[in-house]
């Protein structure tokens, strides 16, 4: 189906069905199909430029900032010594980016699977490829998994920034991947995965959240406000190898002047305890 | 423009530019125009019955439980006795079937200007309108600035239940109406009012809050997630003419058990205090 008419770009999804979301599109500034998927990148009208993988929006200019940077300073600043980070995904490059903020990270290294996403988001996306630039990366092009089976109690913090589960990423919400970023975690890591959302996905979070239990001892939940993503919000799941430790109370908190400085402009540290705040519908399917 | 086009529903306004959510729509139950607004209401596939107003969607069975119930008990738990409130709008129904209620409430009273609304959502949106069944309710069919200009310092807490800030309900983000509201409360009364969103219109709640500055001396801005409302998120606008309450701690806890009794599915004590945590991009424009 072709999900630009009339100027308008329409995410239509069995995933979400009934509902749609839709930007106006100025000008279509890439179109390409890699090994993987297909990649779109759009400037739109009032939101930015925009990436669309598989037909599904990935960011916007207008609000990427606030899943990036939640899904990198929740498990970051949960971690008391966060020094050595992983990140499975995030072609873009805006993880990257926000990795490479935190005072304490030593190195990182990225694993993203498709070379085209990366190309492309270093051609029309600039604001997120900037992660790219980062003297603390070592971006590898290979599979996750793959990547992960040769490196053992490596990484103090794992981020996996994936698109939804269904076609490439749809291996990054099963048990079996649970099980192989344990073993790539340092004792006492952090994961925090992208986990959908509650109003349109609660049971395969549910799901989810109980495959990450059989490897993990803490696993928690948190959302955050992302108005292009289905149902203007997402959700992350974090977890952690360290039964004492409260993931949703942070080790590390930005100052005010670091706020400012390092350009953050959604996470703060009553923001990070706020996120793992979750209403009843929620909770009952998840805690119960 | 016929906002349903191909069996779906379009959102398509100034207010939100170049971008539009979109409902499957199963069946048109009612259209018609009242002297105030367009009203239509519809069966969608998925997330069950809607109500739209002048083509802005009001609420959908999916989700609505979000809003009414944080409009609602963010002020009423925020009190410590809030014996007597009233509801300006809201003619759904929904917000007095959640004043209902709380167990502080002794009788509330509504004034709703549109009757058809009322009557449009008796027959074809009872999961909201059983609200009207309370016998602790009077609702009054009037303009609520005229009521309040005979109402003078009566109520604990008045919750505005208003559509966006345009057509009839545009008078309802201004400095004089929080002036009726401030002589329509007891001392220590708490308002509160729908505040769009911070992703599309900041510079409007900003105006919003200078507004009800002028008369209120604590003013505080609080959100949940509502997939329906334009952003999947929606804000509330709380004040008080108490300098010594801290609105964002309730002064009343539902227990779990009164919690499942009273089928609250969004709202419980740590999501009051966590609605008012803001972002960074929000905090700086609201609090600087």
């Amino acid at each position: 189906m072709d999900q630009i008419r009339n100027g308008w770009f329409s995410e239509i999804s069995n995933l979400w069905p009934g509902q749609c979301f839709s930007l106006k599109v100025k000008e279509v500034l890439y179109k390409d199909k890699s090994d993987f998927q297909d990649i779109m990148v759009f400037e739109s009208t009032n939101n930015g430029t925009t990436l669309v993988l598989d037909g599904i929006i990935q960011c916007t200019q207008k609000d990427e900032f606030s899943y990036q940077e939640m899904i990198t300073f929740i498990p970051l600043c949960a971690h008391p010594k966060p020094e050595k980070v992983l990140i499975v995904g995030g072609g873009d490059g805006g993880v990257a980016r926000e990795v490479h903020k935190h005072p304490l990270v030593k190195k990182f290294v990225q694993v993203e699977i498709d070379e085209k996403v990366v190309t492309a988001s270093k051609k029309y996306l600039p604001f997120l490829a900037k992660g790219y630039n980062s003297p603390k990366l070592t971006l590898n092009i290979c599979d996750g998994f793959e990547f992960m089976k040769n490196h053992k109690n490596e990484f103090d913090v794992i981020i996996t920034d994936s698109s939804d589960p269904i076609g490439p990423a749809a291996n990054l919400f099963t048990e079996s991947y649970f099980r192989l970023l344990k073993d790539a975690l340092k004792p006492n890591g952090i994961i925090c995965s992208q986990g959908g959302s509650v109003w349109s996905d609660l049971n395969q979070i549910k799901q989810t959240i109980n495959s990450c239990k059989k490897h993990f001892s803490t696993v928690r939940f948190a959302t955050s406000s992302v108005p292009s993503y289905p149902d203007g919000h997402i959700g992350y799941v974090v977890a952690t190898l360290d039964e004492n430790l409260d993931l949703t109370k942070p080790s590390f908190k930005f100052s005010e002047k670091q706020i400012e400085e390092l350009e953050l402009k959604y996470y703060n540290d009553e923001i990070h305890a706020a996120a793992f705040v979750l209403p009843n519908f929620v909770k009952n399917v998840l805690y119960k």
